[in-house]
């Protein structure tokens, strides 16, 4: 098997395994609301799991918050920021290449009256910067990816936190980090953005748990209330063995990152070079994070391909997962001005540290098979 | 150890630990999004899933949906269905023995304009139907507990459901299923309510997983937008893992249930004669579920009775564990016109499938020797 579609989910790794197999067989398995002590064991667990998360992405503890997912760190992030801070105006910055989860919540606050100015971005995926400086002046919150999780697109996010310092302080950043995590290095505490999110399931975690970022002094509304756990920002029951199963996910991430990131620079390199020469478009701009490739195949519609290379073992996808199933051409690629004819050939492959040079000699081979074998005419 | 801390939260239980790390080694990681055959797979396990927790429960598939915990159900039914029903009126009925996640964005929908009407419940934990009746005709919704976490109360769901469909057939009613669920039978189809909230840890699952039903025709906006999962009801990648942990809890517990009911019923039957020969106060109604104690312990506090136990390494609870950390007496006993002096020696047992006849003897002989040590005069 060659598994390309690390962006759409990642399978949990060894560490990961580990952890929740020998935590589900001890006692922790306590209510950290609770005062006896399998409950003060597991609060004591989960603190030391959110301070080590904290201090891995240069966070304090009191700053990092355990969701389910992503989009509900997106949902909490962008809707508890402008339900809290009514006052910084009704202006939001952001584009139209963001997650649906994003543009879904950004979709709603227009509905409510918020007034959202979408910057354009360019064949490069990054957003142009004098149309942000024109409009940030009146605007409260500006929401932006790190990565992008069809092309790769690496967000200029010291240029916007620059513009943002220079001509309005008060504008907060959120960043979704869903894609950068693990692959590029994020120090939270200097990169200047008041809000991030991340998902476990991206980074070789389990599927069912997020973190969400929000810097000290920053104020936003909680999404779910209740008991008032994580100090009233995301009530419900605090998992134990969710938020240790992200740590471990991270650690083992980080760990490997600066040898995957050299390692998944060479395979990219190889698969652009070899993907072109065959007179394919490959659409991730030069300088996207390499664990992205996105690629437009002569001849092939996107899912015939997707389909062509199950048939050897090989997996990618079409466009995002969280959209795949509607079957359309991908927004993102068309907001970055590519042909529709060109987009609606792309194919997604996405890496991740577990994938070999090996598997792209294998992935070209194959590629090759399937344009003699089907390839008519 | 002998653990009565079950309304709190449970210990995973073998199905459960067995499901994870075996389907945590398997190929069933894919996105269900995505359209490859490890998608595939993990999509059709994932609806196979969802069609036998909607079976066990009486409801259809269509009607189930996997959220991270029974917080986010009861926000997502509360507010979504007033959000998305607004010319129902803005008339909620309530009581003030809820959980904290049915209280708190009542809270909020109060701040935001909406009348709620809090009916008042008797000693017995239940609801005055009389009250009831005289406000329900201009009412849109019903926020009530099937079985109250601290006492044990059950409600009088069959003459609520009667009087709604006596007097405002339109007025829906959400019921909060903590607490029920795998303890009394459940079946959503027969019932008669829209909207009903589950949480997996609380019935030896993992705490992360919650179900939330939404009968089909009752229409409610989603709390987390996005992607579009679970048919735009709750997007973020769909979490299998959780999901099917939730499936193999219920299985255990619902195959356990009978069984269990009548061994708690003899453990809670022996432990109140018991206790209140010492001259202790049982708190909970006498038609209470089993599986909750409420006690009120002779010249001990609370949590002084609750540290005495754990010396002898017993667990039990104050009040709720997501109030348990402002060290309050219980605002539900309060509400039941308890005393408060009596209310601040009120100690929870509640019990899970797991206990045993010999646990409640030995609890009762540790008592003895608590009161033999500890109570000065």
């Amino acid at each position: 098997m060659i598994y390309y579609d690390n962006s759409a989910t990642t399978r949990p790794c060894d560490e990961v395994r580990d952890l929740v197999t020998e935590q589900l067989a001890s006692d922790l398995f306590g209510n950290p609301g609770s005062l006896h002590k399998l409950g003060v064991a597991a609060d004591k667990e989960y603190k030391r799991v959110t301070a080590s998360v904290a201090s891995i992405l240069g966070a304090k503890p009191d700053e990092i918050f355990f969701t389910s997912c992503g989009s509900e760190s997106a949902n909490t992030a962008i809707r508890g920021f402008v339900s809290r801070n009514k006052r910084s105006g009704s202006k939001i910055i952001s584009t139209r290449t963001e997650h649906k989860a994003t543009l879904e919540v950004l979709s709603l606050l227009e509905k409510e009256g918020y007034e959202v100015v979408y910057i354009s971005v360019g064949r490069d995926g990054k957003p142009d910067l004098d149309q942000i400086r024109e409009n940030i002046a009146d605007c409260s919150l500006m929401c932006f990816t790190h990565v992008n999780n069809e092309t790769g697109a690496i967000l200029p996010l010291e240029d916007i936190v620059s513009i943002r310092n220079t001509l309005n302080r008060k504008c907060a950043i959120y960043l979704d980090c869903v894609q950068s995590l693990g692959k590029l290095a994020i120090d939270l505490g200097k990169m200047g953005v008041e809000m991030a999110s991340f998902s476990g399931h991206k980074i070789h975690g389990i599927k069912g748990v997020g973190v969400l970022y929000v810097k000290n002094n920053t104020r936003i509304d909680p999404l779910i209330l209740g008991g008032g756990q994580q100090k009233g920002m995301r009530s419900g029951t605090e998992s134990l063995l969710l938020a240790s199963s992200f740590e471990a996910a991270l650690s083992a991430a980080v760990k490997a990152r600066e040898e995957a990131y050299k390692n998944i620079r060479e395979i990219n390199s190889y698969l652009r070079d070899e993907l072109a020469k065959r007179g394919n478009i490959i659409l991730s701009p030069d300088d996207a994070l390499p664990f992205v490739l996105n690629c437009s195949f002569r001849g092939f519609q996107s899912e015939t391909m997707l389909h062509c290379l199950e048939i050897y073992d090989i997996f990618v996808s079409t466009v995002s997962a969280c959209s795949s199933k509607a079957k359309k051409v991908s927004y993102v690629l068309l907001e970055y001005g590519i042909d529709r004819m060109i987009a609606s050939n792309a194919v997604r492959l996405s890496f991740s540290r577990e994938n070999t040079m090996e598997e792209a000699e294998e992935f070209i081979k194959t590629v090759d098979e399937i344009y003699a074998k089907y390839l008519v005419g």
